[in-house]
């Protein structure tokens, strides 16, 4: 065929959506027809990619018709109902929700560490991980390759945007509510004042720190830090990795950082880490607290890879490192690595 | 004698001292004179404490002279150089930097924890630990009596007013610069906006994380992040405790937060933790995210005691749990925990 791959963009409208338009208009032009598609509601939206005013089309079996790769960014449930049926039309999905991370027959891909798991798809979907677990896959699986990773520790600090675009509206709202007050000192004013304005989060952001995300699993685990497990263990393929995690959204619009202790087999240095991390794809070495160097949220946001920095061996342990990791969770964290698995895709297939 | 103690609070005039003059004001009444001190700068300045306008003074060896009780609320190197001053004129010192704190001759006292400590003061002064070891003390120390304290690797998420009162006014500055713009999705979009007016902290605070604080020390930690261990193990009586922490600033005016991963000697309970978290001296759990209910720095400031919530049980480690504290720094992590010992001290003095 003389072609190119049509490509359609499900959920375009929505923060990733927007994220992956721009990728599209900046990595190297391998699309066809490129479809932006989201839910039925306001019709008639246009958007614009590789520089060219598109019109925005609601999901529909027409929609998905003569697609041959399907980027879904939609709600995991969006995507359980409608990835399947693009999947039968013969396109090949790439998911960026939750519906199919953990599905034996998905494989769950970051081009970095797993990128030949995307080949043997036999449901035709491939998952993209969780936006946390991306921040940490591209270094943490570079150190495990040279160390042999056994246990891993994180502290989450999550970006608003994680949780979609009405999360930054929200966000950005209720920071005009206390900024230029003398909030934050006394029990529950901050409460007070953000008010019913705290939702999509369930507690206010601005001015606060929240340790919830996801849904409420046994044990009092939430759904997010048990799937930061799941899929950790999943990608590097190690089923038995012991990773405890406490996820905590942050008054951040987008970036996410984490704190890592990971305990490897054998014993590790701190110069033998950072010769890995900086040569490892994906990642950026950013750590020299002497000159001020250490990744914050605030110079991460907007660029591809994973930063790291704050690396130390534990006083106490000759086996276990420390880290500071931050990653865009709209680029690397859902849009580029959903971009990244479509293009190696579309690399494969028969135009 | 039939009068009652003299007590001096050097640094009246700081973060930490505003909240010791609240406290002052709400406790029992156990003070005769109680004289406010700050340095020489701006004289002529007046506080309220016990409802009555004071004058504050001069730090000067007349101001030390005929003081039972001195609480030293000032940085470090001016503790070092005074508190000595102070406890030869014959006071006892209560000081809350990091001057005496690792001082084998000093007691590192948390009254719930090991207040008999404090009756033992080769040089006359007792310590107050760090605000971020009196979040994690509390609750920690509590289920190490139970279960047997091995390791801790913590993440912590500091409040602005942990660094002092301009540090606050400069997250406040920072935060009506960003409010009500677009910042915080483009590289470096808040640097530039925040300018110089980042400082005290080594990078923006407003919609930024900051791993960093304190000192830099061998192997790439922090000076808090060695003196979380350090102060840890000199409480708890455990000097081969391990400990990994990660220190992070986070947008907050005050409370302190912490991510915490404790492994015991023994296996543990959500349920044991629960009742010994409900029924230990300074600690309010928590714990039922299913109502919404977990500690947030916007509920926690103001109050007295380290809250605790988001307890659970390692997935796969049934010797450790995870749970998520929050205190406040100016309180507890200060003010109050400082003049809970002066207070014990002051019960004890020949009056
Ligand atoms: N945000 C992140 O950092 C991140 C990272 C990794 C993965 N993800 C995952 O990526 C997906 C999208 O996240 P997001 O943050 O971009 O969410 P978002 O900002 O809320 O956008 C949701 C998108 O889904 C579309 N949509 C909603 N219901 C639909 C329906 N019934 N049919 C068709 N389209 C529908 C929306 O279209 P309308 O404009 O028409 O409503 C919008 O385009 C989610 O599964 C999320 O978990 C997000
Ligand atoms: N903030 C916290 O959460 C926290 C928690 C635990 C421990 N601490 C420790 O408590 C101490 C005070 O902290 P802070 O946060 O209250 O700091 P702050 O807000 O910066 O206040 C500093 C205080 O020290 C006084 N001071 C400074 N230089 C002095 C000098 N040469 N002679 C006499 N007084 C002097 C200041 O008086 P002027 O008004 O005259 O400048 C002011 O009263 C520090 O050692 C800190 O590490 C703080």
């Amino acid at each position: 065929m003389a072609g190119k791959p049509t490509l359609a963009v499900i959920g375009a409208t929505g923060a990733v959506g927007a994220v992956m338009l721009q990728i599209l208009s900046q990595h190297k032009d391998i699309w066809g027809d490129i479809r932006l598609v989201s839910s039925p509601r306001p019709a008639g939206r246009k958007l614009v990619v590789r520089g060219e005013v598109c019109e925005v089309i609601p999901l529909s079996e027409e929609a998905l018709t003569g697609v041959d790769v399907a980027l879904f960014l939609v709600p995991a449930e969006v995507s359980a109902r409608w990835a399947p049926i693009a999947a039968a039309k013969g396109a090949v999905v790439v998911d960026s929700s939750a519906a199919f991370r953990l599905d034996a027959d998905v494989p769950l891909v970051v081009p970095e560490v797993n990128p030949h798991a995307a080949r043997i798809r036999p449901r035709g979907i491939v998952a993209s991980p969780h936006d946390t677990t991306l921040a940490l896959i591209p270094a943490i699986g570079a150190l495990h390759a040279e160390f042999g990773l056994r246990e891993l520790v994180v502290a989450s600090y999550q970006a608003a945007s994680g949780a979609g675009r009405e999360a930054v509206s929200a966000l950005r709202d209720q920071l005009s509510l206390v900024a230029g007050t003398e909030l934050g000192t006394g029990p529950g004013d901050v409460r007070r004042a953000v008010g019913d304005r705290a939702e999509p989060f369930p507690a206010p952001l601005a001015l606060n720190v929240v340790p919830w995300s996801g849904t409420l699993q046994d044990g009092g685990w939430s759904s997010e830090e048990l799937g930061l497990r799941d899929e950790t263990r999943k990608i590097l393929g190690l089923p038995r990795l012991r990773v405890a995690a406490t996820f905590v959204r942050v008054p951040v619009v987008t970036t996410h950082s984490l704190a890592v202790h990971a305990r490897f087999e054998n014993e590790v240095t701190v110069e033998r880490a950072h010769e890995i991390l900086a040569t490892s794809p994906g990642v950026v070495l950013y750590d020299d607290p002497a000159a001020g160097d250490f990744p914050t949220p605030a110079d991460v946001v907007g660029t591809d890879p994973t930063w790291v920095g704050r690396v130390r061996r534990s006083p106490d342990d000759p086996c276990a490192l420390d880290l500071f990791v931050c990653g865009d969770n709209l680029r690397k964290g859902a849009a580029l690595n959903s971009a990244q698995i479509a293009e190696a895709i579309a690399a494969e297939l028969p135009f």
